[in-house]
């Protein structure tokens, strides 16, 4: 059961799809281009195969425990976060001035990557204090960002999001905890939040938890939401700790995995009122968490990549181990080791080229990101921020549910075996299956996908990507071979089928929103299904170029790509129909609630 | 979490899908009609309402336990099989001779299913002993029958299935148990057994194990392996119990799901050998077993019904109360229960028209083989027994595939509370994930499905059967309205698939059997979907003819069977691609074990 980073696949992803020498071109990345990247991932990879993955099976089995409103993280957490922390990993990609290192998203990702692969529960825990800090970089005042940022990025302290209450989930509108000014300037904030992430642990010395909650008189609806910064302790002027704040951990739930993250219920106000500080304006508050939102669940789609890397090594190591059956060709008398069965390479393939796919989708994604932030010219940065907002719900919901689908095969290889939970495949099928759920479920996703990234713009942005597919399977005509053929006539269909998908969305989704957002999650998955599919076809096509270089590491890239093609790109046209499907005042949507 | 056995929607099938009415004309069976199944089922619906569910969560939170080699049962369990017992329901389909009610196999199948659908490990152990009296009433001495399978059919003992070791799971050939013959005409048994269910508890008097092991000098591989008896308790002349056997639990398993069902490893012999008793001949064990294995595999495809089921009833039960968000067409100001959303109705529809298709082709399934065993003449028989025998490996391949996407959408509807283990959604999905994998993989019965189902006869129960789906087709062509026409389409869009998947395979499996082989898993789905999809076609003309005499019953019927052709059976070309995909020595063949 243990990880290693699969930092040469890594590497290439960077390198020949997702443009790093175009990232280390833009102004303040001029030292992180390859070099500065293999450097740094190997060194992640370090931490995480050494420190961080041998702890995954333990915070399985011995979950972190509440006690009296402390919880106690899994034995070994505190002591991998220090390291964790002092190695400087929570300051990867945020601002040099706060004690950070600045480095590309692009390079960033693949590190959070392999920590989510190494560790998943231990991982959440830097991907919500990336959350607190970009939140805070963007709404924050000058002195906020002072007094906590540094803290945060040093890992002394932690961050949390604080955004569900029993009756708001995916529904923010419902949040009803209340901020009460104070005539310091200061709020008294009362309520329930709960499914908190981290947000109590013996890991950090303080808690910076991000709070929404409605100050008097406020609008109804997610129009009258404010954020506020509620610590766990209180911070003194000189930055040292004071006094304990009126937040409290009453319960931690009882969950299908990610065992070793306490999930917290919050208590706000129950002595007299916890104080917070107002975070920009008032009623902005769901705005500033969108910023954070967008960084998070972009980190959730890394999650979906990442277990799906873990619960793959894992799967191929166990078929490269275990003996059983004589081969189907009768090329052997004796039983041999499953890999060399049909249907186990057929599993082990599905594995990794979905997985391959996601993650250079990710990557892909990473890189816009960075050119939006940083590229000298205005118009260039909206377009690439357009496309970054285009593929993020796609990066968090085709990549999520891509996980529930690997780590589940992750399962089947193992057989029987797999059932057994100190086998450790089942943990990766349990530990994956809340990542479709946080940070908003598929389906937000998908609503996401149509509304605001796709219907809005026309679809301009859909188009230009598909434009860019059909560029791909262009060039994919100018290769000989097997794979090439099947990759390009997959992905010919497929992009017809988005096509044929996207112009539907766009024409109904005003006249006919109950039967447009039926179609949603068909319409995201076959999204996530063709642009996937797009990387591995570029893929392909460098590697057919380079294959003479290193023919195990290429040959491998080709055989993924053609498998791909055939097993996973040939679904479009299924999800093409049925996001195309029934509509309007017939079928499913015309059943009354008895009728279920 | 209640549950509530689905007895409209299976007397719907038995009669208008299954033919009840011809098994009721079959002899012996004269009293098993329509009004005998109905009332069969709502006593069955009560025992399963009132006293199997609700022990459901408590199995999983105290699951079976072992202590000094012994099992105890989750609290309430044993009192709960006292009570199956007493109601006969063990016997409801062995030989009135024995004990039993002789009931036909598709008056068995509903309950069952329920039974399951209530309790999942409770219901294994009962099916693990009709299992015994199968493989006794097969191959076993008159004076085995007369003594053991009484009393395995009133419940006073149960029995098991012992086929799995460490080195020996789908591939039986490397059985290394050995059993010695002694003067007195009984084996000495001895070697260690795994992953053995209910091989050990405190619910019955007796166990009665059947075992397979091998006799000194038996040839190599699955014709080397025999059948034995080896009860935990000698059994007296009398009847009554004598010295206890050298068989012994050593240990069981912790395990992902159905956990109060306590999997055993099971060791023989250590202390002299345990004594046993041949079944049938010597080395034709593995023959024997199939029978017991057949009737497992279609049980296993029958849980997978069953969990589907109760993961829809409770999502649904969810999706009428939760209150989250206003609706998508602005139809109300303020926010709705979730049912009304269109991605929760395309998540409950998934789940309720797969389960519904699958469940209409398990009981058309049983329906065949009480034909094939009870209809006079005996060309019919042989008929039915070969399209039965060709369903096996698709209702349980394809029902425990379809029970892990299902029993995931139940997670998925519940949102964060999916994820938290006192909801209960969560438990479905871990108990259901053993059912792809036990009683032979879902690869394996792919296998079957090709090697001994499809190619043997060379196709022609499967072409029999599309001819019937096409009939069908051409039905729905005769009737009006959308419903009727998607599952026209898609119904003959996906026969075609089928039969070109179909052709292939008989054509390339000598040729080729790794590249036929790495499409048996796409293959057997592709069956299932197509099969199912013309079950709830069949379903849809019933309900459109009699739409006035229950427009609710019937309404919901008909959406059902448009919602699965459009989200459903659109996957059909899909998987005729990848069954049809890369083969020979290009693609994931031909890579090294390297390169994964």
């Amino acid at each position: 059961m243990s990880f290693t980073a699969p930092v040469k696949d890594m590497l290439f992803v960077l390198k020949e799809l997702a443009g790093i020498d175009e990232v280390a071109a833009l102004p303040g990345f001029e030292d992180a281009g390859f070099e500065t990247a293999q450097a740094v991932l190997e060194e992640a990879a370090k931490l995480c195969g050494e420190v961080l993955a041998p702890l995954n099976v333990e915070g399985d089995r011995a979950p972190s425990s509440w006690r009296d409103g402390e919880v106690t993280a899994t034995p070994g957490f505190k002591a991998a976060f220090d390291q964790f922390a002092e190695g400087g990993w929570q300051g990867l990609q945020h601002p040099a001035e706060f004690g950070g290192q600045e480095l590309p998203k692009l390079i960033g990702t693949p590190c959070n990557e392999m920590v989510n692969a190494a560790n998943l529960s231990f991982a959440l825990c830097p991907l919500l204090t990336d959350g607190a800090i970009e939140a805070l970089l963007t709404a924050g005042t000058e002195e906020q960002k002072a007094r906590y940022v540094p803290k945060l990025i040093s890992g002394e302290w932690t961050g949390t999001m604080n955004l569900t209450e029993p009756q708001a989930g995916s529904d923010l509108a419902l949040v009803r905890s209340r901020a009460e000014p104070q005539a310091d300037g200061s709020y008294r904030v009362f309520g329930t939040k709960i499914f908190i992430t981290w947000g109590e642990h013996d890991m950090a010395k303080n808690i910076v938890h991000l709070v929404l909650a409605r100050v008097p008189n406020a609008p109804e609806g997610v129009k009258g939401i404010s954020l506020f910064i509620v610590p766990k302790f209180l911070v003194n002027e000189d930055g040292s700790l004071g006094a304990r704040n009126d937040v409290h951990c009453v319960s931690i739930e009882h969950k299908l995995g990610i065992k070793a993250s306490p999930t917290a219920v919050l208590q706000y106000g129950d002595n007299g009122g916890a104080i917070g500080y107002l975070v920009g304006e008032e009623n902005r508050g769901l705005e500033y968490m969108f910023v954070m939102m967008n960084a998070a669940r972009f980190g959730v789609g890394t999650q979906g990549v990442a277990i799906a890397e873990r619960a793959y090594q894992q799967a191929a190591a166990f078929a490269k181990e275990r003996v059983q059956s004589r081969p189907v060709d009768g090329s052997a008398k004796q039983p041999v080791t499953i890999v060399h069965h049909p249907d186990v390479r057929r599993m082990l393939a599905t594995m990794r080229s979905m997985t391959e796919g996601a993650r250079a989708l990710a990557y892909v994604a990473a890189s816009h990101c960075d050119i939006a932030h940083r590229h000298p010219d205005e118009g260039v940065r909206a377009q690439h921020q357009a496309i970054y907002e285009f593929l993020v719900p796609i990066v968090k919901g085709w990549s999520t549910e891509m996980a529930n689908e690997v780590t589940s095969l992750g399962v089947q290889v193992h057989g029987g075996m797999g059932f057994i939970e100190e086998t450790g495949a089942a943990q990766h099928y349990r530990d994956a299956r809340i990542l479709a759920i946080y940070e908003g479920t598929t389906a937000i996703q998908a609503n996401d996908l149509i509304g605001r990234k796709t219907a809005r713009d026309g679809g301009a942005i859909a188009k230009a990507l598909l434009d860019e597919v059909a560029k791909t399977a262009e060039s994919l005509a100018e290769v000989g071979g097997a794979a090439a053929a099947s990759m390009r006539l997959q992905l010919e269909q497929g992009a017809q089928a988005l096509s044929r998908v996207v112009d539907f969305m766009i024409e109904n989704v005003k006249r006919d929103p109950n039967g447009t957002f039926m179609g949603s999650v068909p319409y995201l998955k076959l999204a996530g299904i063709v642009l996937c599919g797009w990387q591995l076809g570029r893929a392909l096509l460098v590697a057919q170029r380079k294959l003479a270089d290193d023919p195990s590491f290429y040959g491998a890239k080709i055989a993924m790509a053609q498998f791909y093609a055939e097993h996973v790109l040939s679904q479009a046209n299924g999800l093409a129909t049925a996001a195309l499907g029934a509509r309007g005042a017939e079928g499913v949507l015309a059943l009354t609630e008895d009728q279920f």
